[in-house]
């Protein structure tokens, strides 16, 4: 058996760490399986490294600098991991993105994936080596150091098992699974023994932090099986799948987020073209807009409200405002104390009555809903950010999720 | 012109110090000079990465892995620099060793550089950016990441100054030049305007510790132009020159060293082979062994003694006390509280006198001498570690170099 390990930042966050992370490997090495290793930087080394670069310089950093800078963490981790694990006997070899063959666009702090050509990383293990690969790095078409951007190690695991044909990538983290709704907020949520695609991908996308979005759509896209669990407690974690045939949940799991504040554009004129213009101007400054919710027009003026990462809510206000002065809308408005809480599964297709049980939980329990959108398996609700812990609470129990 | 300026680890230990070497930088920019700068990693970092490797596993760590781990420092630090001098307006890009094209062997740890093709450096220059080269690093002939060793910024800096043809190499460090013995023991000791390659050789393998003996060696036989600088006053330094056909100074410099210890073996059978085994086994085990004396035979038995670092003291009693055993010597015996004082000077050829007097004013002042080793332009001293200042100054008046 062929499997990718990746290890994020908690997991190989100091010394004693990296040696326990090391000792799993040691055994599934010793077990007579293949294992590529991919690591993050330790803990919260690139938050450092970012508020050095801050420290040394304020405004506008270039961004082939910034890689250069980020990409030592995980060149730290690897080379550390190699040799913990040279200590145990167990051959290692370090490589960087661009020795493991990640290509990528120019596209500094958040580049693509063009290519993987892991032929190195190949060679190590038929020479009966670990090889470990610095996560979310690569060598660009200009020949520079590039950073996927935060999250990236699970791209870099989940492009290398598709790339090695690996039987699975097990992505370890500091949880234990994928789970019915965050632990801390509801003392019952079960961890789920398997999740499909599209259901963790709504997961993702309605604020389930791990793992990385992107790296669950390359896993989708490539039929990479992925395990997600933990490198605190090893136990067996969740299996991320294929959809199955058999019958779904129709719902698996509720996800919270209160990352995000609203904008409010009122008294809008409601003709063709204003909603473009805002989207592509914070598309532009690269505000990553989430829901988007318009009025019905009322005599000939409309309202527009979206929800946009709290980090960029000045941004946010300053290119609304100005084209709210362009076009004689009635006002701005904002408000950070909102959160969202969505509803996931993959069996609400075909069960109409999924978001109305949502709404009447919500409405019985006094929580007002501000904005809705769905996709085909989802639902998100904003709501205060207040009654978040309440709202996933009683939705967890209405849908009956707990162990 | 074309310049090269190296900056040390204490030179851009934080972000402070960071941004004043990015404004040197961008002046000597502004005045239309070339600019290539190389710079180490920022203060003590090598030494907590090299802790933390220790912190991971002990014992023997791969010098593979090593590599990677140390070279992730001047990563760092070419990056920030980058980030500062572009927040001044300066263009700017680093470089890493094996970008910059020092191609090295695999020698791990330690490598030494085989061939440096600067390309992308000179594009840089060409289109009138700063190239920022990480110092000490290169890519082996087996495609790894190599360290060229402590104090290896300095060879990067000359190899790249020879490579590139330019007119000087600025080593900027924490010191304003060098100095006819160490300020902090002799008050009036005075900064040296010209020192020759030949001199600054025999000075830095007697402990002057700045710059690296290997970087002398190397511009001396690459006729590459030296500037010894401070990068705290940014006042001229001291130039480092092929020997002038003028008059030479009898005497140029006194410098200490307390860094070793001495070692005896006694009651030696006086046959040939018994000190090339001794010190072929100590260069096997890599202790770098300085001083030799050997005593006249007496009743076919001699006496070696022999100086080595301190770090190195272990494994040298081991080798000779092994050796001792073998061939019936009578004892070995150790002594850590032992320095050495020299007297460099290229004039001192054809001027006898010199050995004596310094002998004669080490005696006259109580001092005894262990030891006594020569070279054409030197003359070293080995005596009791706690005489060593009192020493310093006096041969410092004694050749009247004070200002």
């Amino acid at each position: 058996m062929r499997v990718v390990q990746k290890y994020g930042g908690t997991s190989v966050a100091d010394p004693e760490r990296m040696r326990s992370v090391a000792e799993q490997i040691a055994r599934t090495h010793r077990r007579g399986d293949e294992v590529v290793v991919v690591v993050s930087a330790m803990g919260k080394e690139t938050d450092e490294l970012l508020r050095l670069a801050e420290d040394v310089a304020g405004g506008d950093r270039p961004g082939r600098e910034m890689d250069m800078l980020i990409t030592a963490g995980e060149r730290k981790a690897t080379a550390l991991l190699c040799i913990a694990l040279h200590a145990m006997g167990v051959p290692a070899d370090s490589f960087t993105g661009s020795q493991a063959g990640f290509l990528t666009d120019t596209n500094h702090t958040n580049a693509k994936i063009l290519e993987v050509r892991p032929d190195r990383v190949a060679e190590a293990l038929a020479s009966g080596r670990v090889p470990v690969v610095g996560g979310s790095q690569g060598v660009s078409t200009e020949r520079d150091v590039t950073f996927l951007g935060r999250g990236g190690s699970d791209t870099t695991a989940v492009a290398l098992a598709e790339a090695l044909k690996a039987d699975a990538c097990e992505l370890y983290t500091d949880v234990s699974g994928v789970f019915t709704a965050d632990p801390r907020l509801v003392p019952d949520a079960r961890k789920m023994a398997h999740v499909s695609f599209d259901e963790l991908l709504e997961m993702t996308a309605a604020g389930c932090p791990k793992p990385a979005m992107r790296s669950v759509e390359f896993a989708r896209n490539h039929h990479v099986r992925l395990h997600v669990r933990s490198s605190f407690t090893w136990e067996v974690g969740t299996w991320v799948t294929e959809e199955e045939t058999m019958e779904q949940a129709i719902i698996s799991a509720v996800v919270d987020d209160d990352s995000e504040a609203k904008v409010t554009i009122a008294g809008v004129p409601d003709r063709p073209g204003i909603a473009a213009t805002l989207f592509r101007r914070l598309a532009d400054a690269h505000v990553n807009v989430d829901m988007i919710v318009q009025n019905v027009s009322e005599d000939g003026v409309t309202d527009i409200s979206y929800t946009a990462p709290k980090d960029d809510l000045r941004t946010s206000l300053e290119i609304t405002q100005a084209l709210a002065d362009e076009i004689g809308a009635t006002g701005v408005t904002s408000d950070a104390g909102i959160a969202r809480v969505s509803v996931v599964g993959a069996g609400m297709k075909s069960n109409p009555g999924v978001a109305a049980t949502m709404f009447e939980t919500l409405a019985g329990n006094g929580i007002n809903i501000e904005m809705i959108s769905t996709s085909a398996i989802r639902i998100s609700c904003v709501i205060a950010a207040d009654q978040l812990e309440r709202a996933v609470v009683v939705l967890h129990d209405a849908y009956g999720l707990g162990s």
